[in-house]
């Protein structure tokens, strides 16, 4: 049974790790975190979980959790990562971090929308955890920068297709939409309810920090210098991420092209589910659960498609990636602890 | 391996049932059927569960249930299981029927808010499935009338109130708040979304037919003849249930009295969460789960104590509450198929 | 044109007084006051009102404001309306304050609620601002305590009821369920979006300081001591508020004396509607309106009457009642800058 | 006074033209008709305005409505207009059409979309009602075929763009989010409150037929053959509609263009709120009002402009616009009855 630990484990994403590697039939789930809520009992701060969380809050102190645990789950702001992974990397404990300081090869790209990165020695080995791409990295990774919820979005629906050479790479552009959750537990003006509520609006337009980060992978993937255009929105729902795609197709691509480059490039991947055409994915279809459903469209009056992806911003966005990548780094199974049933409704 | 069967799969209770079978470890879901969407795979109805459930909806036929299925689920409207349960009971199946149709002893009360009782033999031999309170008897049952949502919500906190002669029996009230999924999947003006979205209404006003159901069970276990106020209202959300009940204390009952009686009474239900005292339940902490968590504070200024319970109505309020008698029909652990880890949020 | 001011008019209730009055026919808002966005434009803070609303807010200085205003509306946390409101009165305002501070003529009850009153002496002159009931001292007031959003959803429907001798006074239980904007605009971990979305609870259960508020008018209505149990509950939407109240009905008491008495107390009164027998009301029906709309059912078999208020929490429950006192205040019709008509959804 | 009359009153449309048109000072809403609702009080099916509409609905009969109505709403399906309107031009009255039927100015594109043309004659007169755009037609106009509400939230941004040529026609994308509302009142499982409520999905992707309404309109207005590609989402919220344009720039089109051409394209339009650079609008921020509120960032690394409106659908995107168009028909004031100052939250 490998131990594990959570550090951060009060915030949305870190809350979502304790749920689910709490119900982990590989894990034991040793050591959880919180410099704000240090000394409570987790189930005093999220009731729902008594009777299936018995642990409390600890402050962070690196050598105890190295004791308690062998893969740490980091769910921290960034910034704080890059100052306490190194020590836990020299400890021999495998680490995943759900901020963004792991996630960049390229340290400048990283420091033009953060700031100076302090461990860019640990860059190099550090793999991006988009499960289904990176797969193999990710099994012998000790360190894994897993990704943001918006570029799993985007990452996902796109890789094939850049891949196979149906699109055309200068044309992408990215909308999205975020339940309200995608924000945290921190509160604000903007994830007050009554400022949330029956309100639909666009934030950080073409200027979001998971920008850069899908144009590095994209570039890296299409051996292109990829640039595209991302615009995010504000969704009055808890739980729940859609993009909508836009791109125009080469010459001479049909709709059984993309069918088939879909299918046969997510064969092998459990948490992807392609619609079967005319149909379109739902947020609601993947509330609580792993998986990334993908729906396309050909617009050919216009020579574009249109590509659909709807995830859990929690779960595949966030903390079910992590425990995704877990599983692929211990060689188990990657769906073990995380195929609940879905709810209908 | 247990084999069982939905008749009514897919309802909101139905889909909840699938949902549920399809996770439990120790039973295998064989059958499913639907008038509505026979022919139809479940999974193109409620997408969610591609992946996870691959079962197509069949035509209602006795026989062939039977064959399939030791244990038979029924999620119907009442009345259509009158016609079809004494069939399978005759064929050696245990049965456990989610409609009103076999939870009220005496006929007469049944026909009073339904219709003619068409199977009244069975009555006697029908256990109504409040698994804390009628756990020994649903162990040798053969035939269950799974409680309502608003009764079950209401039951729970009372029961142990009125048989540790805590409180008044002719003094209860009950304000009960559902989500919208306890409407169900039938659609209608009332659970359109721009209707229901941003409003709160009462319904039913006193005259509810859960009401009767309560009183039935709430006489037989206080040995008085009990009446009480029911008022139902209709929650802007889909899943959930608060119920606050308002009873006189009998003279000299302490704030200690009410915290004993619960933590005695409760002591081996793993469903049951009594709050701590100051704290008390809210819908977002069992949503998802088979959990009723009871919270009460004492209005000595009134003499009057007030009891809150929360469930998730498709849960505890229906599936959940039914899968758990069939655990115990099965002399399974209770809690089997039923312990996932809840969410945060 | 009679010249007003608001104090305090970025909060939820002075930004919905900024709304009602700057659509006032017969008024001129002059000047509005912010700590927190002194210097701002009004329309920078709350953008809908763009093109609507041209005013800087400023701080609040009390010759100034009088330089500017005859009639100030105060919209401040209690505590700082007993400090300011001194003032403004000695330079002949007319002042309508939407604290507790000058809701009580008991100092010693707001006193065991809040903390100590400072200028009790204004208690006296001091009118309590349901508007319905206190119509004639209103008429003459320089000083309002305008009513809490509960206090007024559970005395409009009582007071009838009381005063009628139609129930017994002992036995009054009301239970309210209110929107988030009733908390304000402050954020908490409360009104965070992901944690009151999808959520029910209840919250100050007997203990809630509108309690005192309103047994005070109670008791004073009835001639006699009334104390009733309040439990207030918070509902996953943005406006409204409805309160489901229990009573024992006196002897021989039918269903037409509770109508008469409500349809004869209320003949006069353009901001009540009585539902027809048989209706009950819905929060939606009153959203952004100053209606109070009251339905009502006898329990017989119980002998209970069950009484049901909807009202807009921010309007007949805030910022609507203050403008309505105002208008009797300035001898203008009741509704005046009151009706536009209500939304459809 | 005007003697105005609405046909299909009931719909939410409908209904918001009754509202609309309640508060209008210098029209006087005499007769409303419903098929569904005939011989009911209006105020029985949208209790919200008892007190304010005082009408029942009758069945549509031509020259009843013809005695009692100077102007004339149609708020029906399409295809019942074409029937129907023919019969009140001849009789000289003026009609406001809110369905797709007058809108189109080649039959042929109707057709292709709904159904066979049975009133082609009339759609050389006919005005598209899109206010800020057509003005001086409107003024002369008997007949006008009001537009869709994702026409309005795509063409306002976009045509004075394309006029001014700061953006490349052939490059258009338009992502479109709409509340509930838009689908109406009819009950679907679409819109039933559980399958909306904190779900988020596409429909209709690329194939909706407001499409070629947009593109007729920008063909007309550039001069050029314009195609876009046009897909909506539906938004768990009753009202309100984001629109996303995406277009590419030609060359050398700078922020300040941009905002230039904005703001003296819409100098006189009271309607049309441009965002100060940096600010994006937000449904909440015109629900319930005829506004459309304008934001836009250049995102120059991909020399691409992107376009964001917001509108209440149902108001600027049906029964407000209809209702301007009839101030402008009437030589009004454009923006009477249509005034109200807007909500906070």
């Amino acid at each position: 049974m490998t131990r594990v630990g959570v550090v951060g484990a009060t915030g949305y994403a870190g809350a979502e790790l304790v749920r689910i590697l709490s119900g982990h039939p590989d894990v034991e789930l040793t050591i959880i975190t919180s410099r704000q809520h240090s000394g409570e009992m987790f189930d005093s701060i999220y009731p729902s979980m008594a009777g299936s969380v018995n642990l409390a809050c600890e402050e962070f102190a690196a050598d105890h959790i190295c004791e308690k645990a062998d893969v740490i789950f980091m769910a921290l702001p960034h910034k704080l990562p890059m100052e306490l992974v190194p020590g836990l990397i020299k400890q021999g404990k495998k680490v995943i971090d759900l901020s963004a300081d792991f996630r960049f090869h390229d340290a400048a790209k990283y420091e033009a929308y953060y700031q100076q990165h302090t461990a860019k020695d640990l860059l190099e080995q550090s793999v991006y955890g988009l499960s289904e791409i990176y797969h193999g990295k990710i099994k012998n990774a000790d360190l894994i920068g897993n990704p943001g919820c918006y570029p799993t979005s985007v990452l996902l629906p796109l890789i094939p297709m850049l891949k196979s050479k149906l699109i055309d790479f200068n044309s992408i552009i990215a909308d999205s939409k975020s339940g309200v959750s995608g924000a945290g537990r921190s509160v604000s003006l903007t994830t007050h309810f009554c400022e949330a509520n029956e309100s639909f609006k666009a934030y950080k337009v073409a200027e979001h920090r998971h920008n850069p980060e899908m144009e590095e992978i994209l570039s890296l993937e299409s051996g292109q210098d990829v640039n595209i255009t991302f615009v995010p929105h504000l969704v009055p729902m808890t739980r729940g991420m859609l993009t909508t795609i836009y791109a125009d197709l080469l010459q001479g691509v049909s709709s059984d092209d993309v069918k088939n480059c879909f299918s046969s490039f997510y064969s092998g991947s459990p948490f992807i589910r392609v619609c079967p055409e005319g149909k379109f994915p739902d947020t609601l279809h993947v509330r609580g659960t792993n998986y990334c459903d993908i729906g396309f469209k050909l617009d050919l009056r216009n020579n574009r498609v249109i590509l659909i992806s709807v995830i859990d911003n929690l779960v595949k966005g966030a903390a079910g990636q992590a425990v995704q990548n877990m599983n692929i780094m211990l060689g188990l199974d990657e769906t073990k602890g995380l195929m609940n049933v879905p709810f209908a409704v």
